[in-house]
């Protein structure tokens, strides 16, 4: 079977969850339901690696210490790629070579996607320009400053626009189920949310406007 | 202030969002609301690491690599500590050495607690004897099986019998927030909720024996 390339992106004080979540959601969808398909690869339709500047040992917050699969010129070339959020967003502002990195990868993608305050590095490169968006709620005025173009759901747990973008931190899962969900339909995403026990239903008693918000349509 | 030790347990084929979850849970709780408290440990209550038999890199579920904090001989005395699931666990149900340091290991803290079939590798060990207990929903069976005098619940996403052990993979998250409200108060556990924005609501519209199932009582 073909596989999708998904790559994360990480960086030194990338937030744990953003990139955990993702990497999580996505490495143990499987075509064929239950706990063995999850023994091997077989019908796995995505081939998940972690990617950074270079190869050195990266610092989350809080402290974890991930080592990252591939450098910048050694990954290979991703279908999908996951922009995670965290304080070190910060720092990717005012990168050049990381934005530029950033438009050069985002050029050749499938589909381009961030969690939390990934969307602000999106933004600061220009890939969000025109479209809907959201963020972490703490940084809804900053994603607006950065790109007034930007239409700021403030709402969604996940917004699609062409870019998908998150809410904060653990919405980030709802942004790789919705991208489990396109791809391969809503009976491998709701199979893979039952195998992992995450509540990946309909509303799922989420408050509009608070932590727990639903994601809205494509 | 004083700060509880929480020490998360790393072996190979870990499942990542077993030990990622909490670790964001814990090491992102502060007792001061807001955005600002989380850029310092400043009113952090919790000090998180990760321990391992080595201090030589883990590869998790799905390939991604984490250096563990400690090795055994290194680590700090945990308050709390923290055993995740994966199929990993199925070696160490069969890892002598292993199992000795659990036993030494639990018999220090303050609390014990495991996520998914890390509740297993406790019940191998001893460690929940006579107590009720949950895991994973396929584990369920193997569970009974390996201490018939656990009391097996299959609804509850969250038991706490004195260990708290918890439902499958994502399910840890709830596990963690039982434990920071259980020492901190609700009030802190719900404003580290709405941080990370995960829906931690009771009930949250999980529906009983299905993939979120809300927590039970202490």
């Amino acid at each position: 079977m073909s596989r999708r390339n998904v790559a994360i992106l990480l960086f030194p004080e990338v937030e744990v969850l953003d990139f955990a979540g993702p990497f999580e959601v996505f490495s143990r969808t499987r075509l064929d339901p239950g706990v063995e398909s999850r023994r091997s690869e077989e019908t796995a339709p995505f081939r998940v690696y972690t990617v950074a500047r270079t190869g050195e040992p990266i610092t989350a917050t809080g402290g974890l210490r991930v080592i990252p699969h591939f450098d910048f010129d050694e990954a290979p070339s991703p279908d999908i790629l996951v922009i995670p959020g965290g304080f070190g967003t910060r720092a990717l502002l005012e990168d050049d070579g990381m934005l530029a990195w950033l438009r050069r990868a985002a050029g050749g993608v499938e589909l381009l996607t961030s969690v939390c305050t990934g969307s602000l590095v999106l933004a600061r490169a220009g890939l969000l320009a025109g479209r809907r968006a959201t963020t972490h709620w703490g940084a809804h005025d900053l994603l607006e400053a950065i790109d007034p173009s930007i239409s700021v759901d403030r709402e969604s747990r996940v917004v699609d626009d062409g870019v998908v973008t998150s809410a904060g931190v653990s919405a980030g899962m709802d942004m790789a189920f919705h991208v489990v969900e396109r791809f391969c339909g809503k009976d491998v995403a709701d199979e893979t949310g039952r195998y992992i026990e995450y509540p990946r239903l309909p509303g799922a008693g989420l408050p509009a406007g608070g932590p727990g918000r639903a994601p809205t349509g494509r």
